[in-house]
């Protein structure tokens, strides 16, 4: 265990965070450094201090209508029988705007004004003093505090600001931070990967966080992993920056010397946090800077970034740190979660007959896209184990609420043409969007069941009759009835006819024919309650094949390209899968049937306009065009939906 | 009226912005451009068209601990009893993350393996295939789509594009858009302005408010009111640009060419909306690009830009216009309204007892700070007469809520140490914040009474006995009893003393020794129910001076800045204002009393933590040094809350 880095104690999330704030404030390490800028470069800036007006606004005393500008004092009196005549020098002609100045103090509208001849004008009504005129600084008045300290600047302030003569405002400098990607398996973007490489993306995805929080992000080459080279390294990016991001190297690994360089260059307040993923974070002090461990999951990396170094580099600017809006929504399957840690679950967010849904994602630290993919995070305490299906949760939203409310939510099968659905919908309209998640048929159709999708992709073969789809929505929702004893009504909506076959890899080595040669092979399935392992245990079943035979049948992938993938780099040798996804992965396909791929639906949803829009794409030209390009599709003539129960 | 360009028609806001978008379809002149960039590059840019993984990731299967990756083949059957021997060709020392290689499938822990010399180990367990490893493609299949089409590019975004192999990708081409702004009037800022100058504010406001939607604004020199020059710039700026804003010129005067201009290059397709402010707004479309005249007044500016060139905006961008988020609020006041226009009132929006009010700010279309200080709008209709006192209305956010949440509110008399207790409240608390509004001391106790308030200063005399305050709120509010016929409880806050007096030019060109000399001057009044002007009627009839022989005792401004403003230029000699605005704007005071300024609050508020907060503010060095800093005011030596009912 020589070198590694035992983590001594591990503390909660607000401990930690507290920890390093208290011990930051302590030492100083927090400045709030300032510097001129212009005005008009300010947008999104943070007010230094208060911003006073050094000039009025409006400038002076203007007139606020077209007339002659007079002495009020000169009209007392005046009336139909007693009118008095100004001569040209007791009054001037002003338009909208001019300035209306000493002697004069008000405006006359023009249309009250009698031509009298000899630049003589006659009045019949008494004007009073400021009548018709906006008086100086009737909006800013000069000396008045324009913005306060702390303040981030919008586009009205700006225009305020410098109506007010302050073309240069003092604000918060912006803060430097530097970004050290390390790790001798990392590689930059540009380079062909080999086998062992990582591309760093970690260092691109937190410069732009860095600069969506109006840092300037200065990312620094790869480290590797190296005693020296590292601290060197930090040292550099200390010199040059206000804070500085290490990432990864930060877990307890043999070769992870983060927290060792950082214990020699400066103090390592906390190393190890409980939370999941993120544990491994270290926050140190260097230089009386803040020197911050991300670990090197992406997701990890994330989550770690919007926990601590978001309230850090806010401290700097002074302002809070704004939470995201937050949503009621009903968890769909039971999360357990260790009483260990503080854990970030993804989800997907549907709004589903108005309750929100929340459908747990990929929870490995190692995806990304799970994280790309989330509507919201939902946060499980420390010290809970969890929580059950159907349990209330409060979900942190990372979408706009009103995205979410107007996305369709699809819940079962995977098939590309869904993706390719998700984008016409984004395309056609800027109003509607659709969102699948993956499960399977069954678990679709059970989650539509539930109420926790509108619709649900399914290709369920029935095996006595062959029928798709059809039977299994009767045994499921037959004993769903209202007061009456009446069947909750349910219909399916035809999608597409698709193609199943054997994935094999180019020229097919293994020269497999039919599923009578998978014995011969290295297999890997999909999981149970998929339409394509139903379909594919019937035609076992059909032929006679014992499973057991099959190397691989036990091991399970939940899509079609996950099986490609797994093809494809020769570490199996073949799979089941649609014919449309081996083409997009150029591999080659034997076909072993056609199947029905269909959307369920409550029959009472057919009027909903996000459905209406749904339809309107799945029976667009684009798709049609889309899938014909793809390939291993058939096609309805007509809109075709049939009332099941 | 030669010139004069006449409506012949203002439209509603939707008829005008169906109409013009309508147009802009039917002539193509909405072009989705698109260009490719670097991903690194591309945060909170729109995506083109979906973007596909062009490599797998993870790009390898991996190994997902430390220990030996063998062939799971190999490992069958193996047991305490029957343990299996591998040689040192049969398998591979990993460490996490290392990859696993055909024929290897596998990875079996460190602490199972058992080391039997001569690079030998002993396996006492089977292991099945793909156990202990990450897949490839576990996060991100080559093919699979990792952004749809018009999506608006995140930093995990970022991360996820880059793992998955695309280091360019295409999006929607950044809009370049011209700002030209025009007027004889209008000068830059720069320029030290002269009498009946205006300084351009408003296209530096517009050039914020197009890059805070990721455009690129150019702004243009500021351009004369001459038909030929304006024609120029017009078609430069559509040379170089995507779209085109005009700033002003677009009403109907008998400078403003806009119209004509655009008449003669291209289609004016609305002139004039039914929208207050606003109303003068031109949509046009020159060279199949669409040019937008926007109105002088900077308030009309915005709103005519948040309404019809946004939406134009987002439809290049394909993509959604966000709704604000919207509260419900009572009004605080009667708003009444055209029924000729849609209105847009500018609101302070406090959060008083779990009710939001909304209290609107000055409705003038020239007042920019109204603007800057709203935090929200609430929209009157066209046909609505407006909204009573107490109606429930809907007002669009222009703060975050939880800003508004945590904003103690102030209703009341106005004095500058109001803004420095803001200010400090920013300064010291990130957490809370205070808001005041100034409609008089009498006001402000009858809004503590409505509910509508935490607080309200005041500084009211009662005339027969020389006590601040402590009268009039047991006047106000005896009347509230609880259901046993207690009375509700109200309590004072001491606040300050300061010094009233008469507010004269330097050096005192009139001689003004006290109240008596104001019936030789022009002078300028506060309005009734402001605690100044009970103080100055107070002292005029001890002094048995008659107020109709004061001119300008019916001139009424609202705070005391506005006095001063109006004595600072010269348009009237003298009126009654604190000591210290008088010396923020380095004016010359005549001292005529001291007064109590107080905050009035219920009780039962004494307990809010905003409350606590403001008090540790008023109570602060840092308070205290800020207005010794200006003077004229005097101290409590504790904190002193008087129980009044």
């Amino acid at each position: 265990m020589g070198n590694r880095n035992l983590y001594l104690k591990t503390v909660s999330v607000e401990e930690a965070l507290k920890k390093y704030i208290d011990r930051l404030n302590e030492l100083g390490a927090i400045k709030n450094l300032t510097e001129i800028i212009k005005t008009e470069d300010s947008l999104s800036r943070i007010t230094a201090k208060p911003i006073y007006a050094n000039c009025n606004s409006p400038l002076f005393t203007a007139s606020a209508m077209d007339g002659i500008s007079v002495d009020s004092t000169l009209t007392k009196g005046a009336s139909e029988e007693t009118p008095i005549i100004l001569s040209n020098t007791q009054y001037k002609v002003v338009d909208t705007g001019d300035p209306v100045k000493t002697p004069y103090d008000c405006v006359i509208m023009a249309e009250d004004v009698i031509d009298v001849g000899n630049g003589n004008v006659k009045i019949v009504s008494p004007v009073g003093s400021w009548e018709n005129v906006r008086p100086i600084g009737e909006d800013i008045v000069e000396g008045e505090m324009v913005l306060l300290s702390n303040h981030k600047i919008k586009p009205i302030d700006i225009g305020a600001l410098i109506a007010s003569g302050n073309i240069e405002i003092e604000c918060i400098k912006k803060l430097s931070v530097g970004v050290i990607p390390t790790g001798d398996e990392i590689i930059n973007p540009k380079k062909k990967p080999e086998d062992g490489d990582i591309i760093d993306s970690n260092s691109y995805m937190l410069k732009s966080l860095l600069n969506e929080m109006d840092c300037n992000a200065n990312r620094y080459d790869i480290v590797k992993d190296n005693y020296d080279l590292l601290k060197n390294a930090i040292n550099l990016a200390l010199a040059e920056n206000d804070m500085v991001i290490i990432n990864a190297g930060s877990s307890a690994g043999t070769e992870d010397f983060t927290v060792h360089v950082l214990r020699e260059l400066g103090e390592v307040v906390v190393h190890g946090v409980s939370m999941k993923p993120g544990k491994p974070v270290i926050m140190a002090i260097v230089n009386n800077k803040p020197v911050i461990g991300l670990p090197g999951y992406p997701l990890s990396a994330y989550l770690a970034f919007d926990t601590f170094v978001k309230p850090v580099i806010n401290m700097f600017y002074k302002i809070h740190t704004e939470k995201n809006d937050e949503i009621t929504a009903t968890a769909s399957r039971i999360i357990v979660s260790s009483l260990k840690y503080r854990e970030y679950v993804r989800v997907k967010v549907g709004k589903v007959h108005d309750k929100y849904v929340a459908t747990p994602l990929d929870r490995g630290a190692a995806s990304q896209m799970s994280m790309v993919r989330a509507d919201g995070i939902l946060i499980i305490p420390q010290n809970s184990e969890g929580v059950i299906a159907s349990e209330t949760v409060s979900v942190k939203l990372l979408k706009d609420k009103n995205y979410i409310d107007n996305t369709l939510v699809s819940i079962g099968s995977h098939d590309i043409l869904l993706d390719f659905v998700s984008d016409l919908m984004n395309k056609k309209f800027n109003d509607v969007h659709f969102q699948s998640t993956h499960v399977g048929s069954l678990a679709g159709l059970m989650a539509l069941k539930r109420g926790e999708t509108i619709i649900a992709p399914t290709h369920l073969l029935n095996e006595e009759n062959g029928i798709y789809n059809i039977d299994i929505l009767k045994e499921l929702f037959m004993d769903e009835v209202d007061e009456n004893g009446k069947n909750l009504s349910i219909s399916l909506i035809k999608g597409f006819k698709r193609i199943q076959g054997i994935v094999v890899r180019n020229g097919n080595p293994k020269n497999i024919k039919g599923i009578k040669d998978l014995i011969n092979c290295k297999f890997v399935n999909r999981q149970r309650g998929s339409g394509t392992r139903v379909l594919f245990d019937y035609l076992l079943k059909k032929e006679n094949i014992d499973s057991s035979k099959i190397y691989g049948y036990d091991k399970e992938l939940t899509t079609h390209m996950a099986i490609c993938a797994a093809v494809k780099s020769g570490e199996v040798d073949c799979g089941i899968a649609i014919k449309s996804v081996a083409n997009v992965m150029k591999l080659d396909f034997i076909e072993i049937g056609s199947e029905e791929y269909d959307f369920a639906i409550r029959t009472k949803d057919l009027d909903d306009i996000k459905i209406k829009k749904f339809i309107e794409v799945i029976r667009s030209n684009e798709l049609k065009n889309k899938l014909d390009e793809v390939g291993g599709y058939g096609y309805y003539d007509d809109l075709n939906i049939i009332k099941v129960l």
